[in-house]
C-alpha cells in the first residue's frame, strides 16, 4: 500500500469512480502512524477496543516517550507496561496526566473513565504476597480498561481454609485471574470451584527449581481443572487484557 | 464462608428459621460417589454445568467402562477423552447409546441435545490438516456441551491469503480456538484480528525441533497479540471446554 | 570409626580381651555375595531393615531370576520392582511362593508377615485413577515391609470437596504418600492440612506439557507447603520404602 | 467431614447437647488475620505445630516488617527466610528480640525455647564449605523448632574417608539432612549407610553444567539408595522443617 | 586436492614448468598473522570477501584494540561486534577513523565504500521497536559489506495490516532478514509472501517463557514457510553477513 | 475480502470503472481450492515458483492421496514429504506417474523437467552414512525443483583429510547443504572454507546426549563461521527448498 | 605444516635430496576409499592405531555389510558398534570370522591378537547389573584393541562396602571406566580413591527423572573428584577407545 | 581390603610380626584435619599426588584464607581456583609466597618446582581469544603440577588452515586440552588428527543459543572422533588436573 496507490485511489474517488464508503472501508483497515522506529497502530482502538499498549522493556527512553506521546494525542487512555521510573519521568514531561504504578511498573494515562459494571467484577487472586507486582499489573490493566476488579491476595493452597473462606467472592466473579509462583497449584483449586473462565499467570517467584517460573507455568498448563488457560510467566498485563475482553462479552 | 455467616445460619437453624435440610444443603455442596478406584464427582454438573469428563488414558478398560456407566446413570451427556477403540467397545456394552469419534479419540454419550445459539458460534481454526485430531477433539467437545461450532482448517500463516479470506468468519466468532503445531504462529495473527478471546492449543505436529509441541507451546505463550491464552499441548478437550464456558457468558 | 577406637580394639584383641572373630565381625561389617553379574548385598537386611530390593528393568530375565533366588535363600521376604510378566514367570520357577502384582509391576515373596501397627497407618493418596499403578507400587511396598496402609484414590484438587471429605483419614495418617501426575497440586494441598511428613511422587500421566512427569515433579519440588519431600517420577517403590522407614520411628 | 457427622453435630447442637461455641470451634478451624496485602495464618501453629514462616524474598521491606510483627504478637517464636539485612533492620524496630543469621539469611525471633531431646538429634551434612549457607538455614530452622542438631560439614564423596570417619555420628542420627551441590552424590552414599530417613537438599554451587543446581537435583532424585527424598534447590528451610516434623514422631 | 594433481604439479615444478613461487602460492593458501593471544586471519578477505570480523565480547580491551589495529593495517574496512564503549575508546586511539554504533554495539572502520547495487536491496524487518539493537547490527553489517539496506521496523504480526501495507517493499527485496523476539511469528508470515530467501534472527526480547530467545528460536526453526533459515539468538551480525553473501550471488 | 467487496469491485469493473488487469491483480493474490479438510494453495506456484509441498506426516492416507491428486491436476511437478509406503500406494493409484524415494520418504511427481544449470550446482554434504535419509531428502528436493546437485557423503570432521580432499568440489558449489548429526561440526568447517551460503541441517543421529538432534542443532546455530544458517532437525526438505531459492538468484 | 618447512622440502626434492615418493608420502597422509555411500578411512589405522570403527545405527544392512567387508580386506581387526542381529547376519556372510556380542551389540572381527600387558589393566566398573550392556561395550572394545580388562560390576554407592571391598583392584588399575545410570555417583567416589584417570559413562538406566541419562551425565560432569572426564550417554565404545589410548601411553 | 588379608594382618599383629603402628598406619590411611567449617584432606597429596585444591567460589574470604594457610603449612605447592582478588589479598597475608593469576582467577603457592619433562608436553588449544581465561586456568594448573605446557590459542575451525598449520605441535603433544565455546567443533577436528587423549572443555562464550556453554558441551559429548572426553563447562582446572594425571603415566 504505497502512497502512489492511495493517490490513485483518491483521484478515482474525486472523479466519482468509487464512493466515499469504498475509500473509507479500504483505508480504515490500514491505519497507523509511521515514526522512525515504530509503526503506531491507532486503528487498534477501533479493532480491539483499546489502543495499542506499549511494551516498554528493551526500548530506549526517548522511544518510549515519543510513542506514548503519539498515542496520547489520539486516545484518552494509554498504557505502558514494564516501564522503569526513568521512562516514566520522560513520559511525564510529554504527557503530564501520566502517573506511575511502581509495584506493577505501569505508566498509565487515564483521562476518560467509564463507570464499570459492578455486577461483573474481575477477580484477581494471588498465592502469595510476593506475587503482588504481577497481580497488580493484571488488576490495574483491567481497571484502566473499564472493569470492576476485586483483589484476594495471599491465599496459596498450603492454607486451603484461607482460600475456601473466600469461596463466595470467588464463585461470584465473572472472570478470575490466578497469579501464583512456586508450584502454581492455586489455579487448579480455583478452577475446580467455579464455572467461569480462569486465566492463570505463573510468576517467577520461588526457590531454585522454580526455574524462573517454569514450574508454575508447567503446573498451570497441566491443570486437572477444566476452564483454565495460561498466559506467559509474569505477564500480568496479558491476563488483565484477556479478562477485560471476556468480561465485555454479553 | 466466614464465621459470622455460619454463626448466623446456625442460630437461624436453632431458632427454626431454616431447616436442617437447608443447612445440610449448604454444607454438603460436596457430593460424590465412591467406587473402588474412583470418586465420581456427580456434583460437578451442578457446580460447573457439565458432568465430570473421563480422561481415559492410563486407566484400564474395565475402569473406563465402569466410570462411564456410573456417570451415564445420572447424566444424559457424558464424555470420555483420549479413549482407545478397545475402551469404546467396553463402554458401548455398558452404555449402548455411546458412539466413538475415532480421529478425536472421544467416547460420546449425547442423549439430550439443546439447540445451540447460532449467533454465538465457537470458531475452531487449524493451521494444517495434520492438526485435525486435536481440532476435532475441541470442536466435538464444544458441540456436545451445546454450542454451535464453525471449522476453518488448514489456514497456516505461510499462505496468509487463505487465512485473510476467512476474515469475516473469524471476526464474527464469539470465541476462537486456534490449533497449530510447528511454530504456532496462527494464534498471534488471529489474535491481532479480533476483539474476542482466543484459546490457543499447541500440537505436537512437526519436525524435530518442535520437541513434541514445545515450540508451538512457547510460541503461543509468547504471542505478541493480547487476548490469547494457552492450554496444554494437544489438549483439544481443554480448549473446547473453556470455549464453552466463555461462550455461555451473558 | 576414629583411630582411638580402633587402637583400643586392637590392643584389647592383642591382650586377648576380645576374640579375632569379634574384630573381624566388626571390620567385615561389609558382607555380600558375588555372583558373576551382581554383588548381592545380604547385609542390607541388617543394615537397613529389609533386604536389597531388585530393580528389574534393564536386567535380563535369567539375571532377575538368579538374583531373586539368591535373595530368597536368605530372606523370607523379597521384592522385585519394574518387573515384566516374563520376568515373573522365570522367578516363579525358582521361587514358587512368589506372586505378581500386575498393575504395580512388582514381584513379591512374602513368607513372613508381621502384624502391622494399625494405629500408625501409611496413607497413599492418588490424584486420579490413572495414577494407580504408581500408587499401588507404593502401597504394596509398604505392606510387604510390615505396615498398615490406607488408600484414598482419585481425589485430585479439581474437586476439592472429594479431598476435604477425607480430612479425618488424612489428618490421622502417620505418614502420607501423595501420588499425582498432571500438575501435582495435590501434594501442596495435603501438605497444608497435616503436621506429618508428606512424600510426594510425581507421575508421568498427563497431556503433552507434562513432559513425562516433569511438570508434576517441578510442581511438587516447589510446594508452598512445608513438610513435603519428593522422590523420582513414577517411583512408587521409593516412596513406599521411605514411608516405611519413617513409620518405624518411635 | 462427612455429612452424617455434621448432621449429628448439628442435631446435638439444636438439642443443646453441644454449645454454639463448640460448633463454631469446629467449623472455624479456619482462622486467619487479613491485612491489606497478606492473610496471616495464625491457626497454623495449632494445625502444624509452628506458626507460618515468612518467605521474605519478593516482598517489600514494609510488608516483611508488618507480617513479622503481626506473627510475633501471637507467637513466641517466628521465622523469616531469604531475608536481606535491610529487611532485618526494619523487623528489628518492630520486634526488638529479633536477631539475624547472616550466612543463612534468616530472621529469628525465639522467645520460648524448649529443651531439645539430645538423643534424637538431626544431622546436617554438607558436601563442601561452599554449601554452608544452605546447610545453616536447615540447621537453624530445626533448632528454632526445638531440635538438637549436629553439623558435619565438608565431607564430599571425593574424600570418602572423611565421610566414613563420621560413620558413628551418621548412623546414630534420627534424621539426616544432606546438603550438596555439584553432583550431589553425598545423598546416595549416606542413604546407603543408614536406616533412617534422609532429606536431600541440592544446592546451586558448582561449575557451569550444574545449571544452578539442576545437576545435584536430578542426581538426588535418582539416588540408588532407598530412604532419600528431595526438597527444592537451596531450600534449607524446607529440609529443616521436614526433619523437625519427622523428628517429632514418636 | 587429490594426489594426482599434486604429483603432476610437483613434477612440473621439478621439470621447471612452474616456479617455486607458483607451488608455494598454491600451498600457502594458508596465511595468518600470529600475535601472542590471537591468530589473525588476513587471508579471509581473499577467501571469503571480507576480513575477519572481531567478536569482542569476552576479550580484554587491549586484546580488542590490538587485533583491530592489526586488521586495519591491511584492510580498509574492519568490523568489531558486541563491543563496549570502553573497547571503542581504545580502538579509536589506535585507528582514528573508527566509529561506534551504540545501539548495535558495533565498532566500524570503513575507509573504502563501494557503490551498492540499489536494485538488489537487503530488507531488514523487525517485529518490534525493542528488537532494534539486533536489527541494526544486521543492517549496519550488510551496509559496511557494500549492500543497499531497507529497514521496515515494528511490523509484528499482531497488527498484520502494518505488515501487509509493506508488501511491495517486502516482495521486491532480494534477501530479507526477519528480526523478532517473543513468538517470532513474523518469519513465517514473511516467508509465505516471497520467493526469496529469508534469514530469521530470534531475539531475547519478551516475557518469562521466552527463555532468553528460546521461544522465538524454536518458532523460527519450525516455520511452516519454506525458504526460512535461522541464525543464533540476537546474532544480527551473522544474519547481515549471510544476507551479504547471498546478495552478492549472480 | 468479504464477498460483498468482491461483488462491488466486479460491478465497478463491468461499468468500466476499473480495468480487467486491476481486478485480476487483486483477485489473483487470493487463490486456493477448498476441500473438506484442506485449503490447497494453487497460487503458490505463481507466488513462490513451486506448488505447495505436502507434509504427509500426521495426515490420513486418503487425505494425502486427495491433496496430491488435486495438486497434480494443476501442476506437472508435485512433492510429498515424510510419506510412508502406504501413503505412496494410495497416491500411485490416483497419480500413476508418482514414484517413491524410500530412503528419503518422498513421493515425487515429475512430469516436466527443465535442464538444470550445470555450472551452478547445489552441493549436499553429509557427515556420516547414517545421515543419508535426510541428505537425500534435501538432494531430491533440489533436483525436482530443477537444480543440479552434487553429493559428497561421509566426510565428517574426525577424518578432516576426507573433507579437504573435496575442497575443489566444495569451493565451486553455488550453495551448500551440510547434513550432520552427532556434534554437527561439519557446518563450521565447511563454512570457513567457502564464500557461498551454507544451509545446515542437524540430524537426530547419535548417542544419548544428542537428544534427538538438539546437540547438532545448537552446535550449528553457534557456528563460529559466518555464512551458515540452520533449518529444523532432520528437515532435508526445507534445506533443499531454500537452496533452490538461493540457487535461482541471478 | 608451515611454509618454510614445505619450501625446504620442495627444494630438497628439486635437488634430489628426497624422492618424489617421500614428498608424496608426506602429502598424501590423506588416504581413503570412496564407495558410493561412504568414504572408508583406511589411513586411520596408521594415524590412530586402530582402523575406523563402524557406527552401525542408522545405516542400512547392506551398507553395514559392505563397509565392514571393505575394512576387513585391509585390517585384521574390525569393530562395528550399535549393531543389530540382522546386521550381523549380513556381515557374517561377507566376513565369516565375524562374531557378535549380543549384550553389547558389537560385531567383532579379531584375526590378530596381541598379548595384552597384564600389569596395566583397564578396569570397568558398573553401578548396577542393568548397566552391563554399556559396560560390556566398553570392555570388549578395550579387549579387541589389545588391552587386559578387569570387570567389577554392581558396586553402586548405596552399598559402599561392596565398592570399598574392591579397593585394591581399583587402586591398581591403570585406567578406570565407570559405567553408571541413575545418579551416577560412582564416578565421584572412585575418582576420590585413585590417582589414575577415570572415564565416566552415564547410562540411560533409571526412573523418570533420569531423563534418558541426563541425570547421570550432569552428575558425572559435576564430579567433585578431579581426574574424571565424561563421554556420551551409553557410549561404552567411546570410553573403551579412550581408555585404550591412555593405556598405550608409556 | 578383603577379610582374608585383614585376618592375616591381625594374626601377624597378635603374633608380634607387625607392630601396632603398622596396623594403624594401614588402617588410618584416612587422615584429615578438622577445622570448624572444613575437613582438610592432607592425605590427598599421598593418595593422588597433589594436595587438595581449594574451590574458592561460594566460600567466605576468611574461610579461603584459613584453608589455604592450613594446606600451605603441610604442602609446598597449593592451588586455589575461582578466586577473587579480595580472596587473594587475604591469602597473601597468611601465605606471603602466594601469587595471583588474574585472568585464570587462580591463587598459586609454588615453593617447590620440579623440572618438567620437556618431551611430554601437554598442549592447550583454544578456539578463540575469548576462551583464554579457561585455557589459562588449565595451563597454569598443569604447570604447577609439574608439567611442560604448550599453548596454541585462537585456532577455531572456521579458519581451518590456522589449525592445520599447527599440526606438528598438535601431533607431538602427549595429551591435549581443547578449550572452545560457541559450537565447540575444535575438539572433534583435533580428535581426528591425533592418537593421544583429548580433554575437551566447553566454555560459556557465545551468542544466545550457546545457553551458557550447553551448546559446546553437547557438541563435545557427541564428538564423532574417538579419544575425546569432556569436563564441566569452563572447568579449566579439571582439565589441567586430568591432563597432569595422564601425563604422569609411564
Amino acid at each position: 500500500m504505497n502512497t502512489d496507490n492511495i493517490r490513485g485511489m483518491l483521484e478515482s474517488f474525486r472523479e466519482g469512480a468509487i464512493s466515499l464508503e469504498q475509500v473509507l472501508g479500504f483505508l480504515k483497515s490500514f491505519a497507523y502512524e509511521d515514526i522512525e522506529f515504530a509503526k503506531i497502530d491507532h486503528h487498534r482502538a477501533v479493532r480491539q477496543g483499546f489502543p495499542e499498549v506499549v511494551f516498554c522493556q528493551g526500548k530506549t527512553i526517548p522511544q518510549v516517550a515519543t510513542i506514548m506521546k503519539k498515542l496520547a494525542e489520539r486516545s484518552p487512555n494509554v498504557l505502558g507496561t514494564r516501564a522503569s521510573k526513568e521512562m516514566f519521568a520522560a513520559v511525564k514531561e510529554a504527557v503530564p496526566e501520566a502517573w506511575y504504578h511502581e509495584l506493577a511498573r505501569l505508566i498509565v494515562v487515564e483521562r476518560s473513565k467509564k463507570e464499570p459494571d459492578a455486577d461483573r467484577y474481575i477477580l484477581v487472586l494471588s498465592a502469595g504476597t510476593s506475587d503482588m507486582p504481577v497481580a497488580e499489573e493484571a488488576a490495574v490493566t483491567a481497571e484502566i480498561m473499564g472493569h470492576q476488579v476485586q483483589r484476594v491476595y495471599d491465599v496459596g493452597v498450603a492454607g486451603i481454609h484461607r482460600l475456601l473462606a473466600q469461596r463466595e467472592t470467588i464463585c461470584k466473579a465473572n472472570v478470575s485471574i490466578v497469579v501464583a509462583g512456586m508450584e502454581g497449584a492455586l489455579a487448579s483449586v480455583v478452577g475446580g470451584l467455579v464455572d467461569k473462565p480462569i486465566i492463570a499467570v505463573p510468576t517467577s517467584i520461588g526457590y531454585g527449581a522454580n526455574f524462573q517460573g517454569l514450574a508454575a507455568l508447567l503446573s498451570m498448563l497441566n491443570s486437572c481443572a477444566a476452564g483454565v488457560a495460561v498466559v506467559n510467566i509474569d505477564n500480568g498485563f496479558g491476563a488483565g487484557r484477556l479478562a477485560s475482553i471476556i468480561n465485555t462479552m454479553r
